[in-house]
């Protein structure tokens, strides 16, 4: 059986490969890829900023559905022509955040579809301890949204969002329209904060208070919307220095921060107001096994409007131009690539 | 009757006056004074740092223990003869941190002894909701030091310290150590961090595990120590860019960080880090009043070897001999000043 799929090869070039599908080793399970979504981190990938992790030779891609197409040897509890997706997590077992029950966050953690082969190809092996099997009635298409969908069911638990919290979501990308959903289904009262026209129109659209630091104070904004009592919860999703002092300036006393965006550089805090406010923040990374069985059952009731958030289609063939579209395209949000085509 | 008192009036200078008590107001308790530690916050008033909040009139002093002398009216269940502490906290009830339950960060806190009248003064004034009467036993020298054991109570709670808990404090000051022998009381493996030698020394005659930054890698070493997991809980009380820097570098994969310093300036903060591996950080600031009974009981139990923490005891006509001999000596823990004889 040939299998198709799409190699990185470094200077934002993706290269259409064929070879014949390697059988699932025992433990594993091989799964015919339906779709796979572009995730900000395989952005990354494209642009070069991890090259050194990635080299040039990986096959990408972890926010996907698909098929069970066979099994390998000692694989139970699964059957071939399950619809499933895969939480792309190993951990080792072993090391510290391993046995203290941290496997999400294990400190030799492999990202399946970063450190090792990922979705965008039509044969995929995968660990069976990955799989996640759907429950009937979900499309294939808009399961391919789980995994992101996940990461905002974690950051919604690491910020204990309850019914009547105020909330700000700082940042109204993919991930912060996620996030900005489950904590409204969770019963907060959502603000979001961006500065992309397009993104504001889209967040407003979907029912969202919206507000724009370029064009008002948004600190101010929450206080006096609040009665003076500032944001309960914030998600500082911007990964920006104007997003971090953001996040102290708007949250309540004992308000919640929830450190969803990767920042690369160190910006400066306001630790004062940590101290002053007695503020707490927890950093959120991935996701628990339950965080998957969340997403599943909110995209199932319909908390996430999949087909305005769905912003392209293309196949696998053309991933090079659908890459390139998403770099000029700062209103999108999630594109995907159809693998293959799995009939349900 | 008379009573002396301290006035700040700026410049570094107290002067030392003298004129008649004034009866408590009703709801108000009077108290004579024993004795009055210089806390942290006295010495940035001396040094001119808090003018614009104290002005020059102000009689300072909160880290007290005493005697009540007399009752205002309409004050029930306390006695005239009662030895005393007062939690120098006042809230006004009605703002949205009081309306949460945290009165003790109330938008309009006013802290008594730095906001209103302290306790450098032999009859003082206070709300009878600030008392809380001691233990038999516990003597007034010791009691004077119930406000900055609570502060560590509090702190400790903030960073949840449980029994076989890897715990890192940074910085060696009196707060730091404090911090330290209640961190320690609560079961946990309590390391100290700290450039000054000299309180390094004093930190292990008290037989806590001891580094010097200054000397050695301290994030390495509390990994190295801990088997490559860090430390469980870190207690940032340097206030300083390199203590914020080691509190992501030793904390472990969720580890909790409890900000502890008051930082005046912004510093940068590795928030990758609390992504990667899921930190959390609290504020802590002042206490609640279950804080000073926790301190009331903790020294009835001899957890702070108090004779060795108080470096010295002045009267009150010293005060001012008293802050500038604190100036210059960065090894001193506790300098207390006796502001009258009140017998025991």
């Amino acid at each position: 059986m040939i299998s198709k799929r799409a190699v990185y090869r470094g200077n934002k070039t993706f290269s259409i490969e064929s070879s014949e599908a390697v059988a699932p080793t025992p433990g594993e399970v091989q799964i015919d890829v339906a779709y796979c979504g572009i995730c900000g981190t395989d952005l990354h990938i494209y642009l070069g900023h991890m090259d050194k992790r990635v080299g040039f030779e990986r096959t990408v891609g972890h926010e996907m559905s698909g098929k069970i197409a066979a099994l390998g040897e000692r694989v139970t509890g699964l059957q071939v022509g399950q619809y499933v997706v895969v939480r792309p997590l190993d951990h080792c077992g072993d090391c510290p955040a391993c046995k203290a029950g941290h496997q999400h966050i294990c400190h030799k953690l492999k990202f399946i579809g970063i450190d090792t082969e990922g979705a965008f190809q039509q044969k995929w092996n995968v660990p069976a301890h990955t799989i996640h099997v759907l429950p009937d009635g979900l499309s294939l298409q808009h399961a391919a949204l789980i995994e992101p969908l996940a990461v905002a069911c974690h950051d919604v638990k690491r910020g204990r969002v309850a019914v009547g919290d105020d909330v700000l979501v700082i940042g109204g990308g993919p991930i912060g329209l996620l996030v900005a959903m489950v904590a409204r289904h969770a019963g907060g009262n959502v603000t979001i904060s961006e500065i992309n026209e397009n993104r504001l129109g889209y967040a407003a659209g979907l029912g969202f208070t919206t507000l724009n630091p370029l064009t008002g104070d948004v600190g101010e904004a929450v206080h006096a919307a609040t009665g003076g009592k500032g944001a309960d919860v914030v998600f500082e999703v911007s990964g920006s220095q104007p997003g971090v002092d953001l996040m102290t300036a708007a949250a309540a006393t004992r308000g919640r921060i929830v450190m969803v965006a990767i920042h690369a550089s160190k910006p400066t805090v306001d630790l004062f107001q940590f101290f002053w406010r007695e503020l707490e923040m927890s950093g959120a990374r991935v996701y628990y096994r339950e965080d998957y069985d969340q997403a599943m059952r909110l995209l199932a009731e319909g908390v996430v409007d999949c087909d305005s958030f769905i912003t392209d289609v293309r196949p696998l063939g053309d991933i090079q131009s659908a890459f390139e579209a998403l770099t000029k395209n700062p209103n999108a949000m999630k594109s995907m690539i159809q693998v293959s085509e799995v009939a349900q």
